[in-house]
């Protein structure tokens, strides 16, 4: 399916198969970023440039995939489903770009092209995560939905965003190399690093069609905790078993680094167990939805069966 | 007068001298982003206490002081003119965490005190900054203001803080480094680095009050852009004359660093009377406000007059 073809798809059409449906909700949310990016001839021009650079051309686009999936599912419109699925993406875009950077993680490839300090320097790349984070707000905050509604999906987005969701999680991570981390501890870590941010994704897709009574909320949080935790165990199972060109990033980092991985502590065979479970966990607390959460679980089922 | 006493003082107490009126604004401040900012003992408690590091023990706060002045003079409540000075200076304080790093200006020194990331490391720092930047929209966003007025703050909070505003004009003077620049091209740069936050320090005090009628914002905007640029003489004036104790932060660098600068181009005299005429302009701005508006115009004294 080309981009073309893809845009011209409706929202959150029913009856296309998942795989269409994807490239669909990918194509929409390349589109949208590009809409919502400054454009790259305005001053400062090599920020925006490389803004553009960081966010657009690829990417799984996982965020943005939950946040659409749940969005349909509550009935939010197009154009707060873009804003919050956008949001989470320009967070998820920052986040990489500063991880990737020499005082982090030092990382010269990310999504197969040079990262962001490699390509411009590092000035640059902090401004990029910087002004990144600061758009994210302002694209949420753009959407025209109940301002009451709207007024808490800003605040999540922040929480996700900040030392009790994403950057607490990441200096978890940078406390933790070369510790040995029991099992509650590497999850705990890994529900803020990464689960905060997919959370947030899906509960701002909600929160974008309509309030939520707390049983769909916990229902909804059930599930961004499995697919969450799936994730992370399938991104170790990934970075031990997979090759750089297949990931687009440098695989085995986290041995080489000697992170605590899911696989270090529990051997490869059993994480893939694990995300075997959490994806039954997953699809478990999407019953009370019924047929029509059935993105939600093909999501749930991508993300643990993905070999990137 | 001890911070105990600044502490009981009344919010917008008339009548006060302006002096008292600013240590009363900037123990309140201290007080409110203590209680704003996530106690050092929670995990992750190494980033909690540097993010306290960063943001608690002074700083002349002028960002609060023009929020609360322009709170008490559209009549705002305590809580949200007390949240909009937080945001603003949790933006202001993790931006000069990161200006401060290595790959920005790489100083040692900031308000006395070793900086974030010689007190800790670089990663640190990095981390510090982007978790401040979501701590202030999160701080913003708990307030109870009418929810469609809170989203418009958000929005303009986060338009000044990205690339639009202050890291435009960050990544602008990144490129300016070594450049001849002529009086209007260091104007703008100014207007986008420094004006736009004290900008929206203005513009989100008085909307913690009331919507504004547009002669109000425009007003009020003529007076935020003569102060920022009256801001930035000054400093450029103090970086030539004063020395490295008085400014609690490393004197000469611009120079040093050949960064164009008000007194590079204008010479030193004429850019002290620069800083007059702008302050003229800011008291003339403020002329529908009448009495009122008393406090602002002392804030507008005070930038023209320090003497740090």
């Amino acid at each position: 399916m080309t981009g073309a073809i893809a845009g011209a798809t409706p929202a959150g059409a029913e009856g296309l198969a998942f795989g269409d449906w994807m490239k669909s909700v990918q194509a929409r949310t390349e589109a949208a970023l590009d809409a919502f990016l400054p454009p790259a001839s305005r001053v400062p021009a090599k920020l925006h440039e490389a803004m553009r650079y960081t966010v657009l051309g690829g990417g799984k686009r996982v965020r943005p995939l939950l946040a659409h999936a749940s969005a349909d599912l509550f009935g939010a419109d197009d154009d707060t489903a873009a804003r919050a699925a956008c949001a989470v993406e320009m967070i998820h875009a920052y986040s990489l770009v500063h991880d990737d950077m020499p005082c982090m993680d030092d990382d010269a490839l990310r999504r197969g092209k040079p990262t962001v300090h490699v390509a411009y320097d590092e000035a640059t790349a902090l401004l990029v995560g910087d002004a990144l984070q600061a758009q994210a707000f302002e694209v949420l905050a753009g959407s025209t939905v109940a301002p009451q509604r709207l007024v808490t999906m800003l605040r999540l987005l922040a929480e996700a965003a900040g030392s009790a969701g994403m950057c607490g999680g990441q200096a978890i991570d940078l406390d933790s190399v070369g510790l040995k981390l029991d099992l509650e501890q590497l999850e705990r870590m890994h529900q803020l690093k990464t689960g905060a941010m997919l959370r947030v994704s899906v509960v701002l897709g909600a929160l974008a069609g309509r309030e939520l009574e707390s049983a769909e909320l916990d229902a909804l949080g059930a599930y961004a905790r499995a697919i969450g935790l799936a994730f992370q165990v399938v991104d170790d199972v990934l970075d031990a078993t997979a090759d750089s060109a297949t990931l687009g990033k440098t695989a085995g980092k986290d041995a080489a680094a000697n992170k605590p991985t899911y696989v270090s502590i529990l051997g490869l065979a059993p994480s893939k167990a694990l995300a075997e479970q959490l994806r039954g966990q997953a699809h478990a607390a999407l019953a009370p939805f019924g047929d029509k959460a059935q993105r939600l679980r093909e999501l749930a089922d991508l993300i643990v069966q993905r070999k990137a």
